[in-house]
């Protein structure tokens, strides 16, 4: 049994025309995601599809966990074939799961396997993906250009070498840029800070001029974006330079309300960088990482075990922005939630801040665990009812792994069943070509030239 | 292209029986809006399209700042004319939102324009609408009795001069009355308390004393709601007389805390009051006014530039209702919220209180940004769900634009739909005379008994 | 009219399919109830259908309350009759609400019934339906089995008999075996306290003495599950025994913060005798059972009035469960909550936590108000996007009245309409084998498995 289709979720003529005349042969652009730069650059290669499509992707581990595979098996000491079996064998328990989906078309798409895994085939498939593997062509680098990508930004360090992008971006054939992932800023972290370039600062100067200079090297390479996590508990108030300074002078001894000033200080002081740089700022909202401190330990910070954390406290998020605009110095934004709750909230949030010539801030794409089927038609609906669906920003993976990025095509064909549908009820008016041209600018165009200025 | 066409939104064959052979034809009561009595009965003409259509609509000057659209042009000292155009520019991106529907059947409805606006044809659009202006017949008034409205209420602050409504009546030859809006007393603000018959009041009891002469002549001024937003951050905890009065002595120097106690005091007080009337307490819980200052004093404190805010805190919600009920004055209500996490909440509520004869506590019509057709089909479904959609009241439509009151056609579509939709799936039993009565009911004969008291 | 007719909520052929071929042969396990083991064991008659139908049927109640109807013909001294006709009368009030539904199966299912009540009709049910019970063939425990149960979990005070669950197993034929319902343990209710074994324990050690044993009789009852109320407000931090106890050896001075800190140590300590047991913790979260004071006080504590709540603390949650698995001692857990901004949140917690060879939580069935046809589809589609729903546990009743066991029918037409009309579209591989198996699995294996250890 072949499948998925190849109409698959296309359910109506309108939803195949606008798919396969427009959105099939756009370019791909991923504005977020955390792949290795270095990995691009140095032309890595997968030894097998165990380590390709099972040990770098946080999204099938979970599923495992669930489906009570032992520990071992996921993210422990077991061979890259015992991974791959097991995965195999939760495959059948997925119905109805994104992980279904997005599998097999990762088979179907890299690899022309049309069977659906199982304990039963598990062999057979390994054989055969892997010798394919075998042939070459098959590099993370390889596995994009497949994919049609022409630009993307990785998440980063502040204090990583993201010199590395330009050969990337060279050995790949595609615009490879960072993004800086601030997080480890505002984690007020000692070992990070002693890290810095001249050492932990001694005062809250130092460290604010030591980010500027590697705000001012990311810049030079590329760089676009910043991204904040802002998890459960989240609380902004303004707080004064004088205040986040004597926070710094004594942070070992530094209560947790104080530290919490401090942050905002830099929240603040990072945003109104941003702004002067042009960059768009992105929020993540609502993420739960604090569950499991058992596999925080056996698999890391970024293995999959966290949730779906407490609405955001739009006020707080509010007195930011307005903070911020009140400066004179708002960035750009792409609010993300991954609390359900939230999708209307934020996305209505898009009209109360506003700059002559373009939108100020953009509710992103479905995020995380909400990138499945239902999420994606419900941020389609949201950004539709509360904002302009027409200047959205499309997908972007936010992924760990190559072989992810046919969620694009999944993005692509939700996107166009969405709009489809809406035609085909009445809903829409029946201008096709008005329709190309939006289905055009939400898979590309909108995020080439509203974050990275192409025209 | 005739969009949109006649079966707009009525998928089923029972959905447009139902439509035309029922809900088509029933008179519209609007029972919570923002037009201007004044208007009404002087008989305000408007001297352009602009003016009517696009400068009075906060719903789209939103849109226009999403799209990146001059604030000049929305809310500045451009003229009619170029914010008409601006107006029209934006339409073609507005594929999937609200405004695209609303605004393609207030041109068909009123002036029967049936293409769809843009830049290329806003010069022919201006000189066509701007001719039937100009030949009469266009005043809030007409454009309302051409909508079907017998009766409506505006929303006053207490100090308003409400005699004004009978006036209204006669010349529109609907019923037009009051409703109090009582943000005003709650804030506590000292120029309004200036602006009191009497002056500032010296103590609570004078105060108490100068809003109940002014209720009073609410009163007799027809009024038979009154409007509290609850916004976020809403926390009820009873207060005591003793307590209130004495902050109220020194209500400049009270902290945050004594405001808040004061501003409770004052809710439950107001509720007996209304319970006494007859009247019906509509909480409008869940709006984030506080975003952007420079659009707040740019654009006027209703400026379109509100967002969804935090979820409500049901336990204090719940303690309020209780303690009116527990004094044995508690009002009839409507709960409104912009928060989608409210609304299974609010509307589960509807049967936690209770009155021998009639429903305590109604879960309101969909509100502000959730009034397009994902919120209000969600709202249909959700007092379906845990409420009785044949006891619902409908839909009102919250505006400040006469042309607006096209959405109770939009809604009764959108009713007419989900009912239609659920007998062809067997979800209802298909009798279509008790269907016809349901629809009767919610379009306007619930309203009319339940909170005007008709027959 | 008949109806609802024989194919009711399935509406394509694989629906059906998977109904009539799979789900409507499949045993009934109900792992959560409020039924009566003494009724059981009694084989307790009903002397009409008012008793029967109306009067243990809280649901019911709170419908008539939003209709208006008098507290006096719903738990108030008016005779059975009086109810029955006052529920007659809500009937066509009812459309699209859930209980229309069910209550239409209850009379088709149960009696033959099919047409719908009304005030005309009732006289004429009234006779039909006591005629039945008069025959007899109409206790608690035939009603189950003629609705296929084999397997049910009532929901006890810890001080209550279960020893008289063995007799209900022997006289009804299924398998009825207590869960533990633990909140008066953690109400720290002094006339509660009282009632221990030995009296009012003088040290926490003695409490926790005492309900070990009282733990240790509900095993060897046959007890499988406990279950807490987290309602709106719940807050998790780890308190040491030494606090505890101090709090527990002076409580009636205890603040409410104290009192916090013992439940929460109450909390946690339970949970391990769970995790020791191997037992399975339900959490039911998000109600708000303080609304009305006088309906509580008219209809007692479950009369049908509490509402939905807010959301729950995610973080308090997340605590909680790391604590005890921090400890090695984690029971598996059942999440269930009402507010419909957990359900994404909740089911994603669900891959939080793992266990070789097992799913450690599972996201529970739509619970309470919840239970009805969308929210039914939205339990499925959230626990098939972030969790497994081919591990999920189906239904549980929850219900106080053995004729809402029809509502296993209900979720078994609406989980096979689900599953059919994801197979029509393409969205799950259609191997009708599998899918079978999973219906099967999901309808009573799953719960007959992971809760009761069967095979």
């Amino acid at each position: 049994m072949a499948w998925p289709r190849k109409n698959f979720l296309l359910e109506s003529r309108t939803a195949r025309d606008l798919y396969f005349g427009q959105a099939d042969s756009c370019p791909v652009v991923d504005f977020h995601n955390h792949l290795s730069a270095a990995d691009l650059a140095s032309g890595r290669k997968y030894s097998d599809i165990g380590e390709l499509w099972v040990q770098g992707d946080p999204y099938k581990h979970r599923a495992m966990r669930i489906a009570g595979v032992d520990e071992r098996l996921i993210s422990g000491e077991a061979s890259s074939r015992e991974k791959f079996d097991a995965w195999c064998s939760v495959f059948p328990l997925l119905s109805g799961n994104p992980l279904q989906h997005w599998s097999a078309m990762e088979l179907a798409r890299y690899f022309g396997v049309e069977e659906l895994p199982s304990a039963g085939n598990a062999e057979e498939l390994w054989e055969r993906c892997n010798a394919f593997l075998g042939e070459g062509g098959y590099t993370a680098a390889d596995i994009l250009r497949k994919t049609g990508v022409v630009r993307m930004s990785t998440s980063d360090d502040l204090l990583d070498d993201v010199s590395i992008h330009k050969k990337a971006s060279l050995v790949s054939g595609m615009d490879v840029t960072p993004s800086l992932r601030a997080d480890s800023i505002l984690s007020l972290n000692g070992e990070w800070l002693e890290k810095l370039p001249g050492g932990r600062p001694k005062a809250l100067d130092d460290l604010l001029d030591a980010i500027k200079k590697r705000l001012d090297f990311f810049e030079k390479c590329g760089c676009r974006l910043s991204d904040h996590a802002l998890d459960g508990g989240f609380f902004f108030t303004q707080t004064s330079r004088e205040v986040a300074a004597a926070v710094f002078g004594r942070l070992r001894e530094a209560s947790e309300v104080e530290r919490m000033q401090l942050r905002n200080y830099l929240l603040e002081w990072l945003g109104c960088e941003y702004a002067r740089r042009g960059w768009v700022m992105q929020l993540h909202i609502g993420a739960q990482r604090l569950t499991s401190a058992r596999l925080r330990t056996i698999a890391g910070p970024a293995g999959g075990y966290a949730c779906i954390g407490s609405a955001a406290d739009m006020d707080s998020l509010c007195r930011l922005l307005n903070t911020l605009e009140s400066r004179g110095t708002m960035p750009r934004m792409i609010l993300y939630s991954l609390s359900a709750s939230d999708a209307q909230a934020l996305a209505s949030l898009t009209g109360s801040f506003s700059e002559s010539g373009r939108q100020k801030i953009k509710y992103g794409p479905a995020w995380w665990y909400n990138d499945h089927l239902a999420g994606i038609e419900d941020n389609l609906e949201v950004i539709s009812a509360y904002s302009l669906l027409s200047a959205s920003l499309g997908m972007t993976t936010d992924s760990r792994c190559p072989l992810s990025f046919v969620r694009h095509e999944y993005f692509r064909r939700v996107l166009c069943n969405f709009v489809g549908n809406r035609v085909q009820r009445g809903l829409l008016p029946p201008d096709i070509d008005l329709l190309k041209e939006m289905i055009g600018n939400i898979c590309y165009r909108n995020a080439d030239e509203w974050i990275y200025g192409r025209r």
